[in-house]
């Protein structure tokens, strides 16, 4: 049923990485979905508080599309003061701290938080209301800190794996040291500039036998034009030779 | 059935605020949820591009949470070229860019080029693919940038309304940072697709006379190779009549 060794091959990145703790949560696909958006996120540790139709839930597997192992390893408390003892800064996610005094973050802000909270060997934990209504006063009284979700306050309207998701992305991205390099993923090489530079040379020269550039007055400007449209993407050889052969077809005889 | 009067009170906040388009989308509550994940941002503008089960499907309004008046005035298109033709910028989230040059960014910085974008009154649109399979090779090439997902490489399972909410959230955030200004350099307005695809059009057809695609295994990736040369940049106006030009003196007789 658990499915115990099915799945993506997730484990805990690290022991202090944030727990997903979720309070008294009502159906079981979402569980799985949690799991799943944990998982994007490269988070593991999921804890449920009072699962309304108790756990293991089959259906939570089939939702967490290949998250199993977040599931199987998921840990089940009666309430949320057993689920949080072996933490030391818990977080709570509120759509409209009210009647509260309690540091407030946004989720990048959080993210980053509990990275460096991480670094001092702090486990930290992250809790989600139920489906319908949230945390309540009292769950909310056990959070050291808010997060609230920098949404369109006209419609802030998210279901609890998208919750869980929001959370998941700023923590993978709170993660990486430099961001990633923009990487070109082209099989053919970048043209150098002197193969544009013969490509350009040609076509104004066929311009020219065409007569398209007799306008002494206006040659200038509209060959600067081309060669800044030729030149400002990163053409690739193939695409070149492409243009050789193009401009070759065009002032060619057509094919019988 | 489609609840005219139903819902959130949601309104167009921009009419330069970047267009969801969901090529093929299959399940009509994953549009639904989409268009959630959409009102959360701040986004409005929907368009579905061939949707598996036809439009308007009632299932979507239920699982839009609120967000009915996104649905009420989303657009039907039967194609993506006739989706994206009043564009001037289109994106696409694609989580394994391969074999294209293409520029790419990841979903804080689109959002922030995007916000710049309507700042100079160009229209953008991200376009996500069907559940199923993503965004084909046909369709990223229409595409001028690609967003790439910073997510955890070893599970990158999004659903579609996940991948949605990720680009809402940033754009909505996006919006209360400071967009350095950019430097309007062109005289002219940027081409639209529709100009865009004119062009191609004419010149494959030019290219047809001439023989030059009569190979018929290799057209399809010539064409889409110079629609992707063509629409990469930010093509102006005065640009494209200057191609329009070029083209018809190259096939044209010499002047004597």
């Amino acid at each position: 049923m658990t499915n115990k060794n099915g799945g993506a091959d997730l484990a805990p990145l690290n022991e202090f990485d944030p727990v997903i703790i979720l309070a008294r949560p009502q159906m079981a696909e979402n569980i799985g979905a949690c799991a799943r958006a944990m998982g994007n996120g490269g988070l593991f540790h999921l804890r449920l508080v009072a699962p309304r139709d108790g756990w293991p839930q089959e259906v939570a597997w089939r939702t967490a599309s290949g998250a199993d192992k977040i599931l199987d390893a998921a840990e089940v408390f009666d309430t949320l003061d057993e689920a949080v003892s072996d933490l030391n800064r818990i977080f709570a996610t509120c759509p409209r701290p009210r009647h509260v005094v309690t540091e407030l973050f946004e989720p990048h802000e959080a993210a980053l938080e509990m990275r460096a909270l991480a670094k001092k060997s702090f486990k930290t934990g992250i809790i989600f209301g139920s489906e319908r209504a949230g945390l309540d006063a009292e769950e909310l009284s056990r959070a050291d800190s808010l997060i609230r979700y920098p949404l369109n306050p006209g419609f802030m309207s998210l279901n609890l794996a998208q919750a869980v998701l929001v959370m998941a992305y700023e923590w993978w991205m709170s993660g990486r040291e430099t961001v990633l390099p923009h990487i070109i993923n082209n099989e053919s090489k970048p043209a150098t500039k002197e193969d544009i530079t013969f490509f350009l040379d040609r076509l104004i020269e066929l311009l020219g036998d065409k007569g398209f550039l007799r306008n002494e007055e206006k040659r200038e400007g509209m060959v600067r034009n081309m060669r800044h449209f030729f030149t400002r993407g990163e053409m690739t050889e193939q695409e070149l030779r492409t243009l050789h052969g193009i401009i070759t077809s065009l002032v060619g005889e057509p094919h019988s």
